[in-house]
């Protein structure tokens, strides 16, 4: 099974790309999607759908994971990551209903065991499970490897949670 | 020309279409878009891009105007709105770069010139302005005209003012 797990963003989307058989995992690829911030914010929304298709197109996953939004204290910037991740939402559920979602919280506990387990503790786990060389950079790529193996590692446990 | 409002929302998007020639307004239609509470929120997400496609396959707007978001103080259902509001506007700007916003306080000024008008002010100054026997509903439709307005009253001194 190929899972895509995404970190959603406006300037950067993480993501990665994992195989998951019987419970091994293997990296396919990582990388982040860039909008640049001298570009007007609607077509900033644009070229995050063109790039996702592109993605999903390329490796075709069969379940797609996303990161749930952690709100900062920046009301502005929260309000614009939410409405770029309206439209990874929306892109993603024309491809597939095998839509889940994992909170930060989650992604720790999945990972690590241990819901207080600090950035570079997951980015380790991250590196090892996939048999990495290096930690992935940059760290939306690494959290979106994180949350698509939080997916495989519990999926078979929640098969039937999804997105509301 | 044709322009058409939106007031976004999640379970409620307001769109008013009207025309604008020579300082001259009309109402061509007006009401909601609706997306159901037990819906999953992608499923939501759909349904709005879906009913904004056919409304303005309908209409062909020349111009859009949306209402800025209104920051509540549920984080939760504001970044949920976000995130439909996300949808919209890339729904939006894959029809037309002619996309333009106005927060509340400019749609107070363009109608009724005073920054702290009331939603009973605006929606009279909406009813009268366009000639209609009553005051439309629901207040999201009102809301979706009142922008059109706006943008119809001002975009002849800002023609360059667009999203970022």
């Amino acid at each position: 099974m190929i899972i895509l797990g995404i970190d959603p963003g406006l300037a950067t989307v993480g993501f990665g790309v994992i195989s998951s058989e019987k419970g091994k995992v293997k990296p396919i690829d990582y990388g982040v999607i860039l909008t640049p911030k001298d570009a007007r914010f609607p077509d900033r929304l644009k070229m995050i759908e063109d790039s996702l298709i592109k993605l999903i197109a390329k490796y075709k996953p069969d379940e797609i994971a996303l990161e749930e939004l952690f709100f900062n204290n920046n009301a502005k910037t929260a309000i614009n990551v939410a409405q770029a991740r309206g439209v990874t939402l929306l892109t993603c559920v024309k491809y597939t209903e095998k839509l889940f979602e994992y909170t930060p919280l989650q992604i720790k506990q999945a990972l690590t065991g241990y819901g207080r387990a600090d950035k570079h503790q997951i980015q380790s786990m991250v590196t090892t499970l996939l048999g990495l060389k290096s930690i992935p950079r940059p760290d939306d790529a690494a959290d979106a490897l994180a949350v698509a193996l939080t997916h495989s590692n519990t999926s078979r446990f929640s098969s039937g949670f999804g997105i509301r």
